[in-house]
């Protein structure tokens, strides 16, 4: 059913946030929405959620709207919660910890099973129940393992080299929190986590909005 | 210089990427630099940078290029990276942790004075130099401390009744980090981070490619 030729990223990365939206209504016990309503609740324009769902198909129905449980079903397949990707965190510091403990993540079927850090400190500590690993040992558990998603907490000064070290060991996934946007000779999906952005960003509309 | 009028949020969400790569060049001591070059490294057409930059008064000559270290010095001006933020965070758990261990905020003028939790087992714990208070006492610390940011590390659930509570209390920038998009009937600006979705994206990418 679902088309997903030449789908722009602008379309992909909203939806998750249908994903979000839809669980929602689901747990409110709503079968079915206008795309109207779903456009006001979710600030978007009806006519650029009918374009996006395009994007995959088309799952409304003139008259009746869409049927919330299928269309969540369906974005769930597309974004692949269906599937489970295996993920290491690289990087046991704070932000490491914090993903190794964040919840939802299992739930949206990426499962960490491995944790490494190069502080001696770190190394044989538990983190939500997986022993933080020594880098050294990175290659041969890749080797034993299969991993889909490095997820990179490391030092921004660490970072190109880390990354370029994940990437020729076949790892396809890259989650990369630091503040760089990196870019690697190989073919490996990046996404970057910019937070420093995120919060200049916050910084810039409140000096707009208040001065 | 700067007209800033009706700028658009796709323009502001690009302005700490440009901070960042001028910031990088003048790393390198590079003093100059074309809109060609700079779009060949930012992954930006030419013509979206001259756009981009038009916003706020254009920067460039032509056939000179941009001065990077002025473009740099006006980009963070606007940016208001040379005032100072005052930030407490709400939710002292591991994410909470590490934002308060972040250091790249502070270096942008993001200064945390106050980390608030009702968990006894966390309140009086220091972070960073920080100790963690009681969330009874949020109303009388933000009567006796300026605080322009609240960043919400707080569980799913207690996310709108926490935004509710420090939107009423005045505080003028909110920095969600739950799975929400967390709208208020306050004068108060939001930015959301929502950690799964940029995740889902990642899994996706790696679906479409790899299989």
């Amino acid at each position: 059913m679902a088309q997903k030729k030449n789908v722009s990223m602008a379309v992909i990365k909203r939806l998750p946030r249908y994903f979000r939206y839809l669980s929602d209504l689901l747990k409110m016990d709503i079968t079915r929405i206008s795309s109207k309503e779903l456009s006001k609740r979710m600030g978007i324009t009806a006519s650029q959620i009918r374009q996006d769902l395009n994007c995959f198909g088309g799952f409304g129905q003139q008259g009746y709207g869409y049927n919330v449980e299928a269309l969540f079903n369906e974005i769930a397949k597309i974004l692949g919660v269906d599937k489970q990707f295996t993920c290491i965190i690289i990087g046991a510091g704070n932000m490491g910890q914090a993903l190794a403990h964040y919840k939802n993540f299992e739930k949206r079927g990426f499962k960490t099973i491995g944790i490494f850090d190069v502080d001696p400190g770190l190394i044989g500590k538990k983190m939500n129940g997986i022993e933080v690993m020594d880098m050294k040992e990175l290659e041969d558990f890749v080797s034993r393992n299969h991993v889909d998603i490095a997820m990179l907490t490391v030092p921004y000064e660490d970072t190109r080299e880390t990354a370029e070290r994940v990437a020729r060991l076949g790892i396809r996934g890259l989650w990369n929190f630091s503040p760089m946007d990196l870019k690697l000779p190989y073919d490996t999906v990046i996404e970057n986590v910019h937070l420093s952005d995120s919060l200049m960003v916050l910084g810039y509309r409140i000096k707009e909005i208040f001065e």
